[in-house]
């Protein structure tokens, strides 16, 4: 990210404070944000961006929801989804994507047959469910941290993929 | 509005449906956030964007979202309260507005005493009070005809104030 | 209802405080209750009992609760409908009325396709829906209004419409 | 009941059914609310009112504001405290005893020293506390039986009191 | 219970003070949780545990899940169950007995044909439904009693039935 | 855990199908929850047993209470804790930080100054209220994770610690 965008995001310098945290963290975020999957890398951050949104976390929505518009190459869409994902420009397999990402964030404790049965009737498999979970999952944990440390976006983030 | 910025916002088009519902919607619109007031235009915007994102109401967000940041001469704003005003950077006098804004939005049964004194100590007298609490019941009504009728917010309001 | 009734209701004296207010207020009003539409009068105050006692708003239940008694000619119909509409003695279409209404005033963010198809199969258009919501919407805003003012219902609305 | 309104309330009806549940529900029901008490007859009536209605049961409002009516010699104050309990004209100790018994109708699980302090601040005991707690309680289960077996409250409850 | 078990049940202690309650509150008990019905002591100790767990009451949870581990002669049921029955080893029937239960627990005013059709699926007929209702009803108010009474479990309960 | 308990808890065998986020997973836990810090590792697994309750997950509540009660040497904290920690036999201060860890868990988004103050009060410091946010933040993500893949907690874990 930093080779690329010329700057270094806030979350770095944070954790940079923990460095066993940092090093667990970065690692774990790697590994389900970038390698490959079926999910697209725009999907995936669609899934951030709507569950950050849901936690009201500053730093993730406005920092994912530009990697977002640089990965969809769309300057609507990630303003659309942190507002209300259902209204967003999106296809429905998307939107059940989300929608499962969002029980994961909100409700993990009821998710059962029903759910999976819609994410299939979507074309997701198991591995995908894994992967939308893992995502909502670590992000309910990025977003708890960045708001009890009251973690900013750079100045950067919020102009970055809207032209 | 449609003068300054050159496209006719999408809530005019909805609402000419409605020919009296318009009239009456604009006329109470206006009344409430175009007169002389003790609160700023822009703090008048920044109660829109805090409620309505509450509220997940995506026309609101973004439509009002523009219009802060050029009353507020400030790029970054409207994506700090639409996500978490707590953390936005804006003064203590303005998030006891939007505290008791929020209030409104969400639990206006159980405005009391103890929220006027609050408002008392940041400076807000009757008047304010009920301009704060007048905005935020005016866009509870707006967020849900919005958010039935599904209303997307024109794309010239994702880019407006922000450089 | 003045001439009627022989007394002035109290939301008169409070928005005579604001002149433009009032007229925009009443003039919205008017133009959702009184008006041509394919819901009867008595069904649109249901809709605001129903509405108004969800966000526990006094004025707007016990008034519009007289004027339900009087529209429907049924003296008990007003407390049923505040209390639990899901049992009172109405129709099942107005229970759909009553839920899709419900769904605006709580989780219009959410409201979507599924909740106008069940409205379709009850016999509900799609201007029919409008005129649901738009109460709903309206009394969302009059309720936060009334809450945060302590605004009392009149003492004759209290006994209007029981014999 | 019975013997000084000249009917028979539905829940006598309701419970029939289970001789042994019903003589150990009017048993229960007689022990807290017709004992002597600090509280008075009046103000026990106000917590159920207060309590059925955050919880939605049709006949408990409509039967025991008929009562609460009677009680307290005042046509209006149970549908004030139906609707909103906070808004009602009742005395700030009275306030606080419902304020307490809506935290054991809906939160009792952080009932603690807190709420005690503020009842002793205004003149309530231990056995005070008990009370309306056991009442708050009591109507806890009654509400979501007469809920579950859709019990309707007798004509004759809408009427009593009210002048 | 005392002479099984060899010691007195906290609650015994706790209502004594109510000599009248006490009599109310046992007989109820008993004739919901010891006379014949078509659900097992084991199943409705499960109604126990999952409204008890939900309403965060450790008497309940402590004492009724060692009840639970004896009938049921099941040292693990009782923790599943209290953390998440939908996630225990119960079967398919009494995960919707205790889905109803839950319903009544937290929402018995929206309880409705629905509910009861599933129920009837589940072989479940009227006066079963009465039965779940009624013992997730008495233990909202036990719930609350203990709660507020911060009444402890004897440490005996804790070891029950696990070995 | 598994050379001193003689198995292999479940939680390693699900992550087993991931490597990456396996090594990233126990890496994360280990700097939280095995490195030196003002808390005790009695009170981390406090937080993990309360916040994981309130996330209603099995295989943590059941896992991390067997190694609470191994650790405090106190065979009946953790369902103590589990149920209700506000009731639970613990000190104030140790209130004081799961109190702040539920903020964490369900509220992050509102922590500010005021929670700060009271750790502070309590002899917490920054670092202090780091640790408690990162268990509170990490289980945020296990527990999501643990529901989602229905993970079941080994039979060994319910009897560890009890006697």
């Amino acid at each position: 990210m930093q080779e690329k965008s010329g700057f270094v995001p806030n979350i770095f310098l944070l954790l940079a404070h923990r460095p066993d945290e940092f090093r667990a963290f970065f690692a774990y975020h790697d590994a389900l944000m970038d390698k490959p999957s079926n999910l697209t890398k725009a999907e995936r951050e669609m899934i951030v961006v709507a569950t950050s949104s849901a936690n009201q976390c500053q730093y993730c929505v406005v920092a994912h929801g530009a990697i977002l518009r640089v990965r969809a190459k769309d300057p609507l869409i990630a303003d659309q989804i942190a507002v209300n994902y259902r209204k967003a420009n999106i296809t429905d397999r998307q939107k059940a994507m989300l929608n499962f990402a969002m029980r994961v964030a909100a409700n993990a404790y009821a998710v059962g047959d029903a759910d999976f049965a819609i994410l299939k009737q979507h074309g997701f498999d198991e591995e995908d469910a894994w992967d939308i979970a893992a995502i909502a999952a670590f992000f309910a944990m990025s977003n708890r941290l960045a708001n009890v440390t009251d973690l900013r976006a750079n100045e950067e983030f919020y102009m970055l993929g809207r032209s």
